[in-house]
């Protein structure tokens, strides 16, 4: 049997997708987490592309939460019934990616870029634009597909979109934000998604037993 | 037989990795290109997920170059022997479009969000640092890998990554910035790698018969 190893801070953030997916498996991992982010640059040189989240399959270091979905989701039959479902389902995850990719810009990576006045400008941005914009159209495509980013059934997009969303939250208070929005809200089929994901058994017992942690 | 059209501007782009796969399968497709920029919201509406590139597979729209590129890679026998090669695969292919993205935040998303002053030095930062440091990465992976970025043999990672390495320069000339670094120049695997598949027949031909475009 293959041995499974998910690196990263002690976050939920971008790895936890893989957590979800791996406990949707029933696969056993080991939840490596750095003590604190000061010891990053202690482990970035022996990581493919200098980036986490990293799944280590039998000692082999695979990385970037996408394609690593993508593999999981295939491993555990929620990757479509044939290549073009596959495709749809990559293309919703994409999706998601680009979202969290630009919430993580404004409030992490150009934030020391803007100006103060400008920062929060962004900030207001994301939370009444881009964010609904983005979750107005998921709302619109899962509506379309009876439930489900892609025809009706279970993937591994859901269940990104899932941990995704939850992220969102955890960016905003790992950055000292408030934002008490609630985008799902007004995405009724969305929401519904999301709570029917969280409360797959699997995924649940993992949601009650995972560290408490700061986003 | 199944009818292929690629929706784009009227630039290479992140639809040219498309083009190249589908002149790599030997597959002909209708290249449509929006007349003028200022056409585009004209066509937003109809796009699933509001952007472009979209491949219309007989009629059907698809979107999101990293989706439609693993699904035509795998077409193609471009997507490995396995699945943990598929993985691999598709890291490399995430890991350069996190660059492009990069590269597309910093010369027009959020240039509008800079003062000039800053808007210099993250340009600067680009050519300086952020380029060369995923390049750099990225020529470690291809040298360890006998001249490809997975298993010494071509993938769609490696037409992927050479029609990006391309767009970084046309999204500098797209933004009127000067950027006359060859980033290639000490990445000599990744410069072999970039040719041989600017030399495959297919490829070869079809950069001698596409539009000639502003990036």
């Amino acid at each position: 049997m293959s041995s499974y190893k998910v690196i990263y801070y002690n976050y939920r953030g971008r790895a936890e997708a893989i957590r979800f997916l791996l406990n949707y498996g029933g696969i056993e991992f080991e939840d490596f987490r750095f003590e604190s982010e000061d010891d990053w640059p202690k482990y970035k040189p022996s990581m493919p592309y200098g980036k986490v989240p990293v799944l280590e399959i039998d000692g082999v270091k695979y990385s970037n939460t996408l394609a690593i979905c993508a593999f999981l989701g295939k491993k555990f039959n929620l990757a479509g019934s044939n290549d073009l479902e596959e495709l749809q389902i990559h293309t919703a995850a994409a999706f998601v990616y680009d979202l969290i990719d630009t919430v993580e810009d404004v409030l992490y990576y150009y934030k020391p870029s803007f100006t103060e006045e400008v920062y929060k400008k962004e900030v207001r941005k994301l939370i009444e634009e881009t964010i609904p914009t983005s979750l107005q159209k998921f709302e619109t495509i899962v509506a379309q597909n009876g439930g489900h980013f892609v025809n009706g059934k279970l993937s591994w997009a859901d269940i990104y979109f899932t941990s995704i969303y939850e992220y969102i939250f955890g960016m905003f208070i790992w950055s000292n934000e408030k934002c008490d929005a609630d985008f799902l809200e007004k995405n009724e089929n969305l929401k519904k998604l999301y709570e029917k994901v969280r409360n797959i058994e699997s995924i649940k017992k993992w949601i009650a037993k995972r560290p408490e942690t700061n986003g």
